[in-house]
């Protein structure tokens, strides 16, 4: 198998090369070992620290392919022939992974294809290998988690803090806005060494209701609303956790759809169990909804009203990772198996009425069902966190 | 042609889209006119914001495609071949760019080359058109380098206020370590809006002297000893823009050396005209350093002592953008243009003797030369920052 990146922190790159951080690289897996090409001299020391068998800018002959190659896919195809030359390999079936420039590997790969090489799609085994997580990448997740956790608590002060006027928000002298906490939750995640490569989503009210709204950073929050606060930070692994806050009393709708919200959570914490395939998790919990009155994708898969969207994913090297709680996924992606790290995450939305309600922790699946990573309040009354 | 991505963040698309967030998505680019496809129902809203016609979900038969496909490259050769058809394309030649999984653009490619289709690689294409910024684009960038300004101005404090206790530097009664001053720079960052995504450098004395070598966070600073700050931060453009610093009496061959690449940066200003090759001016800096007797890549290309990298890149939506400054670059690649935003970043280096020094600033190519955008002191001494 082949793996091709901009870097190594490409999701297929990372779980090869541990912390080691090179540019555009390159990782050969074979029967006989792994091997990492890097495409600049200077990271030498860099690609050693992998303890991985190195392919060098010259074993790839990177200076001569940057001068006489006529084009970015000439020079890749240059560098890979390189690579399958000095591991030995003879033209063959090569599995490709990684994520790069489409246009130039499609070069690229045409003309190893004249050579005698083909090419298959490796991404599947590199995102099942990715489900498997080793006992350091799970405590970098619980330490990202954590760090998840305090950038909560801290909104939950602001919130627990913020004086009503009418019916906005205020924060020491002036009108709280979305991009107020946005920036606090920034602060918490960069003073801890966490990035937001995927950013965060701070949704209001009926931005809230729509639910890939990111929230626009100008809006006034309101007191008897819904907010929405869903954080997924990274080291080089994410965590992923979302609450709903409401300050001052929640409309009757919005209170009753907590409650529903909580309940299909508990659910989803008996279900989600080890050889259990994530679909019948997702069933269970469209059922529970629908028993209590509210459409779901289940029997109308373009409904906005109701629930909308998937129960839940695995997380790691992307937010978005096996296990898939679908009903296409095939039984290896599909499936539910001990070590698992996922998210469980029910929610309401009604875009007319302009509210919504998402709950999600961050859970691995343990021997006696899933453990919780991201233990915070569920309460959308930010002085409930007070007791926290 | 055709751009596919994982999200709108691919440098790719965000030339055409703007501000506007979707995940998977592909942008068609024809004679009459630009379309955007997206993939998932919930983003029609942010995808409609675009202002670009679109491509929705349904005229790319995504739930169908999701259904029937056998695996992820069979899915997008279903949902491209939609994109195609939906736009009154009939099998052709298509320039590709945008970012994806590899493997998968490679089964979903060869699946509609049976088809009838071919494909070349369109990534220069749009590398060319990135170069030219919009107004809004330089102004964003001119934003972005605003605040790295103010989380260098924070780190000068930072060490100004350090206590030298034997060699170390002490701050607030702890030893400083590099790692402290990182938080500090993402803080500023984070406070303003801005992300991280390719980190940062921050290298003191032997690590300095690597050019790519992030900085170790456990690293305490010294007295006396060279300390390379680059840092480039982005919302969705990037600024770019190095110091370095030196608390206390700097030993001689480091003010040296810092003298001549100030003097290599006047140069790069004066070179740095609309019309000029990038190489002819990076060859005018190397001539500069052996002048003065360093060793540079220009008669040895595998030195790693004195000045041993490119002077400059065009910055945008990646930190490295047209127009280059090497010697093979092609005539399109490697001209400077009137409104190209560009580094100028000189440097030399030791790594036996454990010193750096590089001066960047990101300047903005006007009719009378290079406007810098990134004003700051470039004294090493932190104090001499308090004056600025």
């Amino acid at each position: 198998m082949l793996v091709v990146a901009e870097s190594s922190a490409d999701p297929d790159v990372a779980p090869f090369v541990g912390d080691v951080r090179v540019g555009e690289c390159l990782v050969l897996v074979c029967e006989d070992g792994v091997r990492l090409g890097f495409l600049s001299p200077i990271e030498r020391e860099e690609a050693a620290a992998s303890g991985l068998e190195l392919l060098s800018p010259e074993d790839l002959e990177v200076p001569r392919a940057a001068r006489e190659s006529s084009s970015r896919g000439d020079f890749w195809s240059w560098v890979l022939g390189r690579a399958f030359l000095a591991t030995g390999l003879s033209p063959s079936r090569v599995a490709v992974a990684g994520h790069q420039a489409v246009g130039v590997m499609e070069e690229a790969l045409a003309r190893l294809r004249t050579d005698g090489w083909s090419f298959t799609d490796g991404q599947e085994v590199v995102r099942r290998l990715r489900k498997l997580k080793s006992a350091a990448e799970i405590e970098e997740m619980r330490a990202v988690a954590g760090i998840t956790g305090d950038a909560f608590r801290r909104l939950a002060a602001i919130l627990r803090a913020a004086e009503v006027r009418g019916d906005e928000l205020w924060s020491e002298g002036s009108r709280l806005r979305v991009g107020h906490l946005r920036r606090e939750v920034g602060v918490v995640m960069a003073a801890n060494g966490l990035g937001q490569p995927e950013g965060s989503l701070i949704a209001p009210g009926a931005q809230g209701a729509v639910p890939h709204n990111t929230g626009d950073d100008e809006t006034v929050l309101s007191a008897r609303e819904s907010l929405i606060v869903d954080l997924f930070p990274a080291r080089r692994l994410f965590a992923d956790c979302t609450r709903t806050f409401c300050v001052g009393t929640p409309p009757r709708e919005l209170a009753t759809a907590w409650g529903a919200v909580r309940e299909a959570l508990d659910l989803a914490y008996a279900r989600t169990v080890a050889g259990t395939r994530g679909w019948d998790v997702q069933r269970a919990v469209c059922r529970h909804f629908e028993d209590l009155g509210y459409p779901t994708v289940l029997t109308d898969e373009s409904t906005t009203r109701g629930y909308v969207h998937g129960l839940a994913h695995g997380v790691g090297y992307e937010v978005h990772e096996y296990p898939e709680f679908r009903r296409e996924s095939s039984p290896e992606a599909g499936r539910i198996e001990e070590g698992d790290l996922v998210t469980l995450e029910p929610g309401l939305y009604d875009p007319e009425a302009g509210w919504a309600v998402r709950l999600e922790d961050m859970v691995r699946i343990g021997p006696d069902g899933p453990e919780n990573l991201t233990s915070l309040p569920y309460e959308m009354d930010p002085r409930a966190w007070n007791r926290a």
